[in-house]
């Protein structure tokens, strides 16, 4: 069981880069500061890649699937069958990070780290089963230590792919029928907030439904109260195999000096993790929106974090960052392309 | 003079095809709702390009220049040299709406309808100078009634050329060293709003600057009170070439069919000054972004327009659009490239 590497330091960013970056910046033909935030993020790649002009043509999208026990407590609005066949449906393209995948031009791999019910035969998918889901929290422990040793070092393995295709981004997507629960109560557990804060709808809970869901979260949390000080027991008590490969994924990404696009709610939970456990990864995380569903705004709160965009998406799957990825993309293009004030001849501000 | 053009009716907007999308959408395998805009957006402008399926592979970019007038009352933070410097710049492709509209794949125009100074020698602009700038409206009308009718038609025109070269979307982008103030006084007119709750720091006023920009502003107001009970007559008294181009253009796009995709404060004034004269105009604006000028938030409540992005960005050009236009493209995309849950094979919600 290895989780030492979890605490190694994260790649130093290039101090040098980021400041030739931001004079560059300063000498584009707009007024200073007009670009808003897509100034900010040209300036955080140039300190991650080293470089005055940052580039972000190579991304990896990653999609890490697995089951929940804790589903047979009734917390999600969708059959557990549609963990596979969701799997499934990324394999062959017809899903939402499937099409996105294309568009962007990325890399896309799906690893399957544990669906109650398998398919080994899926072309297209890394067959990497931890056990046939994780075990309902609300019992026992969702998973022992050697799981989630093996889980965090799947998305280790993820980065270093992605590193190893020359990536220049990576960005992490999920899927698991019941995962909402599953990162509203690591949530709970690394920010000492009520579940009643936390959960939410996820693919579609009505009232009484999250009612439940947070009598479900409480009753977990309760259980497990005298093992939760400490994030890698958190996830080991409370977590998923998809979200702590995420976890680990972030953690790998920061090492290598690869910045991630976290996604919506389950991924910030991941990045929560992650952060929670080494905190150098957080320079090395951009967020790419605010997801509709309502807890995810608690866990940006927590993480200091300011998402790119607001357009109401709660799908996960990586949906949400990969949909920011031509943003980040434009932001370098002008923070490249642009003419400086001397170049075009153009007059700078009066006084 | 011809102004009648205005008020004919926009195209109409295809229902059946609205229909035929939302069903569509309903069947995509995510949750419904769970892309949050993009869904939205997508049955928006299939309900307008009358297919189940909308595309926007062809986008039209079109930059409209001119010079102020009340520049002379000392309202910008850059000198009026600048208009035509940025001419220059779009045309030799170093101004951030070069870079994006090459980026994007999109036919890119520049329109000159009057800067202080001339360069006719200048490649790739259109060159249609009304006058070397509007007049100074804190002493007389911005223009005359010929002027505008010239402006107005001059956006007419690019939308013509848009439609021409099958696009399927229009950006329209403005340059103009003090067009925010006239903006200003422009969306102060239209909706009886204080100057102060919509002058802002444009491309970088300070405070002082601000207030005596209110000032100039209330000065015109009270100067033309007696003419500013139609929309034509205050876009005629506090407008400028560019900003009519641009609400000449959005009524035309209206017209012939092709939805446009509003940049920042002056576009959406531009765009109220449409809808004031032509209200069924309003169902072909996109909305692209939330700008950073302050105003801008109540010129979107005054149009009840609900913007993609709010990035911070407040450069004009048509910026924000075209910083926007990815989104509509993946939402396209996701909306026609998904798999339905029957086609995957994947079991929808439970109960």
């Amino acid at each position: 069981m290895q989780l030492d590497w979890l605490t190694e330091p994260a790649a130093p960013l290039n101090e040098p880069s980021r400041l030739t970056a931001e004079m560059r910046q300063g000498q584009l033909t707009k007024p200073p500061g007009s670009l808003g935030k897509l100034e900010s993020i040209a300036i955080r790649l140039a300190a991650m890649q080293g470089v005055t002009c940052p580039t972000l043509d190579h991304a990896h999208i990653a999609v890490f699937a697995a089951d929940h026990g804790v589903v047979d407590e009734d917390v999600s609005a969708f059959p557990q069958s549609v963990t596979l066949e969701m799997v499934r449906n990324f394999a062959c393209g017809g899903a939402a990070i499937s099409v996105l995948a294309q568009q962007l031009n990325a890399t896309f791999e799906i690893i399957n780290l544990g669906t109650v019910e398998d398919d080994e035969s899926l072309q297209g998918v890394h067959h990497q089963r931890i056990a046939p889901g994780t075990a309902n929290f609300t019992q026992q422990p969702a998973m022992t230590l050697e799981e989630l040793s093996q889980a965090l070092d799947a998305g280790r393995q993820s980065a270093t792919r992605a590193v190893d295709t020359g990536s220049q981004i990576f960005i992490g997507g999920e899927m698991g029928i019941g995962n909402t629960t599953s990162a509203s109560a690591l949530a709970c557990a690394l920010t000492d907030m009520p579940a009643d804060q936390l959960a939410g709808p996820g693919t579609g809970l009505n009232q009484s439904g999250v009612n439940h869901k947070v009598e479900v979260i409480q009753r977990a949390l309760n259980l497990h109260q005298a093992h939760l000080d400490d994030s890698t027991k958190i996830l080991c008590r409370l977590g998923g195999f998809e979200i702590a490969a995420l976890t680990g994924s972030y953690i790998a990404c920061a090492q290598k000096g690869v910045p991630a696009l976290v996604d919506g709610f389950i991924s910030s939970v991941a990045a929560l993790v992650a952060v929670s456990i080494n905190k150098e990864v957080k320079e090395w995380l951009l967020f790419a929106h605010k997801s509709a569903e309502p807890g995810h705004v608690r866990v940006l709160e927590a993480l200091e974090a300011q998402p790119l965009l607001d357009v109401g998406m709660r799908l996960g799957e990586g949906s949400g960052a990969a949909t920011a990825l031509p943003l980040l993309r434009l932001a370098c293009a002008l923070h490249n392309g642009m003419a400086t004030f001397a170049e075009a001849s153009v007059s700078e501000k009066n006084g």
